[in-house]
């Protein structure tokens, strides 16, 4: 028997109750309280997911069956959240992106080691079942060697932000959709070719009234000379996609971006299409190309990444994406919006020298 | 009744009969005569198509019934084929990319000018049904604004490349795929978008044993803002592609690349699909996309471009790709691959002044 692990969700925005509908249905967890400033917001999730509410972060923190926070403040209040929640020796779910500033996220990732609560970072997107499939066939070389990927997470949010959004902030939001959807797909490029070593892009501000990016199209050279192209727009209908070009077949994926806040049917709206060689000639005008359905098993991707901290908490280890692999994502995303300021390709490793 | 008008190949690999396959069907254009160096090839040629063979460039153009040329020679003889040839006052069609130098563009660019014979370079994916509708679907603003472009044009050639190809050679294939697949692209870009400002490019030598780069991602702004992505990758199974984000709608285009070389079908062989909102909400969370597929009328894109030049010989009035905007392509191709060398952005205007 699974003993389940005591949660406390602290900030109670739209994205908290995302959440709470994927990880509530795990057996390996049980929501017992959760804090906003506002009792209002309290009351409200409180009598949705049927838990308590605390009036005092030092209440909350005081209880001793809350083993674990799942944190969805606003990111630039992720540093003093997290350091405030590990120093009382409770685990960390923390939304994407661990922060928004460098310094915020390696003193979230001292104060982690420090402590030593368990942490994960929530780049869900690497969890549905497409990825992993995508990352045993490039293990395997079933599609052969990767000559490239383009990866694309847009969507049409910057053409409704309004000035005083955070989003539209680029002191809260860098690069824009780089940070609120870019950093998902970067995790993904980290998850299947390694680290990044230098970035290249074009951003600026389109169709909106903000003063922050919300175009980008970047490019990604990875420590082993691979390369990809990322996509991040926030001026066109959702688009999810991966495509991996490889030497004996490519990959594409695509997910119907309305099911992206559904985790437990978005693996069901997608799609992964191998194309390979139906016929092969010497003569290049007599090889016909055919394209396959690659089936998956499907995922819930916001369930399985909350109920990992369960898991370690329980049985031991670490969690998939800790601190420092997060705040390696973050840096790739600051190194891109350096680019576009100073026009040119930027290292990885002059953000996080 | 149309006076088709005389057409002579020049250079006989095997694009001219790709090309042949398309332009003979054609009432507009009548194959009387071809040359190659080689006597076997003349021989070969003719006797698929019925027509002559010329032992000499000389006597080929002392042809009376020879009114237009269809020059497939390589790249680098381009301009001094296409030369003789409107010294000799035939009108010109030659393969795609112009040439693979800017002094030879720049000949060629002056010759036409001074000669006044008509001239087409073979850019013939902006002739393909689905791009003429794109490019409608942009001015209408059917699916709003564009905010970004990726295409693609990549194919598993240069993993069967062997040392001394030309196509291998960065003096006679700058940037290897970006010239011999990407130019296509370029023009459509720059059919799509307008002039392309500046460009960079990540590009480098994989999976072969050629020196050239085989596998390019490069970025491209244009002089309106607007932004674009390229992929050309010789180390993939073949794609086509082309997807334009809009504030209002997104275009997703594919084309089999099995069926390129067959100009007649190539457009059956592709879809274009609409994606937009099925239903809006002021929820971002339920809001539904559909993918809708669009219509559009097939066209062979290598006869279209061909009669293109006979209908401008027998009625006057000017190609839609003269030797200026195909240098223009060229610019780009160029300007990225010195972007490689150079690990920076480069502007067009560094190329053609």
């Amino acid at each position: 028997m699974y003993n389940p692990v005591g949660v406390a969700a602290i900030g109670l925005g739209r994205w908290a109750y995302v959440m709470a509908d994927a990880y509530t249905k795990s057996e390996k967890l049980k929501l017992v309280t959760c804090y906003s400033r506002t009792e209002e917001k309290r009351e409200k999730f409180g009598k949705r997911y049927n838990c308590a509410g605390d009036p005092t972060m030092e209440a909350l923190l005081a209880r001793e069956d809350v083993e674990m926070v799942v944190i969805t403040v606003p990111n630039d209040k992720h540093a003093e959240v997290i350091e405030q929640c590990a120093r009382a020796g409770k685990h960390i779910y923390v939304e994407k992106p661990i922060s928004v500033s460098l310094e915020h996220a390696q003193r979230i990732d001292q104060v982690i080691k420090e402590t030593g609560v368990k942490f994960l970072c929530g780049h869900s997107s690497r969890r549905l079942g497409a990825l992993r499939t995508m990352k045993k066939m490039i293990a395997t070389k079933e599609i052969g060697e990767v000559s490239s990927i383009e990866a694309v997470f847009s969507n049409e949010r910057g053409l409704e932000l309004k000035k005083g959004n955070w989003r539209g902030d680029p002191a809260t939001a860098p690069g824009g959709p780089l940070t609120q959807l870019g950093v998902h797909q970067i995790d993904n490029l980290q998850f299947l070719l390694g680290p990044v070593a230098r970035v290249f892009n074009f951003g600026k501000p389109m169709y909106t009234e903000v003063e922050n990016i919300t175009v980008n199209q970047t490019l990604l050279e990875f420590e082993d000379g691979k390369q990809a192209y990322l996509g991040t727009n926030w001026a066109c209908p959702g688009v999810f996609s991966i495509n991996v070009y490889g030497t004996k077949a490519n990959l594409f994926y695509q997910l119907d971006f309305s099911w992206w806040s559904n985790s437990d049917v978005t693996d069901e709206h997608s799609t992964l299409i191998k194309r390979e060689f139906a016929s092969m000639s010497d003569d290049p005008d007599n090889r016909i190309l055919r394209d396959v359905k690659v089936d998956f098993e499907p995922v819930d991707h916001l369930r399985v990444e909350v109920e990992e901290v369960a898991d370690v908490i329980r049985n031991g280890g670490e969690t998939e994406i800790d601190a420092e692999a997060s705040l390696r994502n973050l840096a790739v995303v600051l190194a891109a919006v350096k680019s576009v300021h100073e026009k040119r390709p930027v290292e990885i490793a002059e953000i996080i020298g």
